[in-house]
């Protein structure tokens, strides 16, 4: 049993506790927190749910990336706030709260890995496990101003994580330094260092740039240059339709493509669950979950082969030394209480997932960088590499950072 | 609601049913059961274990790969017997019964996915969808004289599908005919067609050979002469030292890398639901269960990393249009009752599980050929291609066949 401590004054955390490193390593002396959708043994995991908290019994064991974290040096002082069944990007769980935006306090800090973004952010701890299916690293990395990464898909053991969208869903990191997150990815990827690849090419997604903001497109542009001037490597504009080879916007690669099929995961994995049990939720989820229940299953099958239809071509594409650059979500943090309509949701959901699909479907690592700010807010830069190529990715950042 | 029907005589399902098409495909008029830890809406999934079945409410939905055959044409005409929690390569289920193998009715059928195999063998269905983690498809395929595909690990979804272990886990197929293999699995694949690599090489894994019967042994090797002599490709002995370029066995990939990983994602997936429950099980997952218990979780960390760069290795060398060929189990079915000691289930599990740790280590599409017998019983030749050649190794297969 990990010892417990009241929680903390950011708002980041369901539980403090303290677990002891098991050995020592390269994470030696660095601390961290764990989304509450990632077992630790002896405490039960909410799922950012109260009923599916008092449901199910406390796990035996730590998730296996727990386990080799603290096997590595790492010390674990809290479990952090998911949103409910972690099925949201913005961060407000009716029963857990609203992680402080340390950057932005009257703005949301995105989800549902909100309480590991604001738990590093607010220096809680170095860095966080979290899991992203649509964003849900990158947007709170985005909107909380620190690094995020999301590894090709299946790259970090899922064993101990709740399942999610078993297709989609992936275990990745955020933190405050790139040192640490660097060497945090490199100790969970757990295969030997691939041999990188040097940087050959850049691209600029022009589909996503075109949706963002007026304010984060200028200064993506201008971070972009700044960024690979040292390299000699001048980014070049690249849309969609190029690398797939056909009439294709970037939202029809999540609204015609990736959202359907997770819904339809989603509805297979907490789907029964839901409908047996009927847990109280908050406003958010039920809205969710009221699209979820009305999807048409049999429709979405087709989604399928488009998407491996895109990934295909995608991966043919990211060849080593490739990598492609975009605003990690197209706005900064919206203020609190400006989502509450139906259009103003839908706003932030179809831009923000229209742009997250794309690693969602390439199945690319993906890294949201805290090198943009817009009306004094922060806002991450993504670059992504191809599928496997997340040892290469660490690289070429490590090597612009110097 | 599925409409339900008594069982059938060859005991191999726990349920007959009838789940109509929902569309007309490349499955019109085939007919399929499936493995009993794959979700079949209104139908409570028993996981092989009562106390399981009655604990879970009956899931709302197909698992995705289900409702994938449905419109594609297949109709569902059962749910077959799958081994206690899947854990086990026997099929002898302490509760819904041993399903008959009927190519050697004195024998057992294999497991997991023991009512799968029994019931295409038996001819209650044309095909099977099953799962497999460390031979639970390939041996009762094996054992039964059926053809059997574990694909690349997660190229079939398994949204719906028991979470196992969900590093080796996969979704796959058996059937009595290779032509139905190949629509099937080609429709669950569900990517486009990618162009098929030529046959150049083919491989036999020599260690492989060398801990199979001797009957099994001289079987193979005439079966892989006559096999590939219309190609004019010479098999070619390997060892697995050489390709991974270290001194490496067999039985190193097993007992030193897969089952340790194995052992410790159960922990993490069924552990705690077992550990609270504590449900009656029959005396053979109770052992096997007593070894997960005992097993030294931080020990097998280190494992993670020897299992990444034995796939690695197997990556670079398995190149577009090299198979690799073995048997898929190194012995006929066992006799009904003969492995009730320690010694005979250990010598039974370690030489089986040397072998299809091989495609587990190396994530790769493996099919379980029906073309070798010893004693009068059937045994499978295995024909593996490189990870993600799922496509290639069945246009191999198709070839080979004429």
């Amino acid at each position: 049993m990990p010892t417990l401590h009241p929680s903390d004054p950011s708002g980041s955390l369901v539980q403090r506790l303290s677990l002891e490193p098991t050995a020592s390593g390269p994470l030696d002396g660095l601390t961290f927190t764990v989304k509450d959708n990632i077992d630790l043994a002896g405490l039960k995991t909410s799922y950012g749910n109260p009923a599916w908290r008092d449901f199910h019994p406390a796990p035996n064991h730590n998730a296996l990336c727990v386990d080799a974290l603290l096997a590595a040096g790492g010390r674990c002082v809290g479990k952090a706030i998911a949103d409910e069944f972690t099925y949201s990007l913005q961060g407000e769980n009716p029963w857990f709260g609203t992680p402080l935006n340390h950057r932005a306090p009257d703005r949301i800090p995105g989800g549902s890995s909100s309480g590991s973004a604001a738990s590093v952010a607010n220096g809680v701890a170095d860095f966080s496990l979290g899991t992203d299916s649509g964003g849900s690293i990158r947007v709170p990395a985005s909107f909380c101003g620190i690094w995020g990464m999301r590894p090709s898909l299946h790259r970090i053991s899922e064993a101990g994580v709740l399942p999610f969208m078993p297709s989609v869903s992936t275990v990745g990191v955020v933190s405050n330094r790139f040192e640490h997150l660097d060497k945090v990815v490199r100790t969970l990827l757990s295969g030997d260092e691939q041999s990188p690849s040097p940087l050959k090419r850049v691209f600029v997604l022009a589909d996503a740039m075109d949706i963002c903001d007026d304010a984060v497109q200028s200064q993506a542009e201008k971070a972009l240059v700044d960024l690979f001037e040292p390299t000699g490597i001048k980014p070049e504009p690249i849309r969609l339709a190029q690398i797939v080879g056909e009439d294709l916007s970037l939202r029809d690669c999540n609204e015609r493509t990736l959202r359907p099929l997770q819904t339809l995961e989603f509805q297979n994995t907490l789907g029964s669950w839901i409908e047996y049990h009927k847990p109280e939720t908050g406003l958010g989820f039920s809205m969710a979950y009221e699209n979820v229940r009305q999807s048409d299953r049999l429709g979405i099958l087709d989604c399928r082969s488009r998407r491996e239809r895109i990934f295909d071509a995608m991966r043919a594409w990211l060849t080593p030394g490739t990598v492609i650059c975009f605003p990690s979500t197209p706005m900064v943090a919206p203020l609190k209480g400006t989502l509450e309509t139906r259009e103003a949701a839908r706003d932030f959901y179809d831009r923000t997932m229209a742009i997250t699909a794309f690693a969602g479907i390439g199945r690319l690592p993906e890294i949201s960088a805290p090198l943009l700010s817009a009306s004094g807010c922060p806002v991450g830069l993504s670059i992504a590499a191809g599928n496997q190529q997340d040892e290469s990715l660490l690289c070429v950042l490590g090597q612009l950072l110097g």
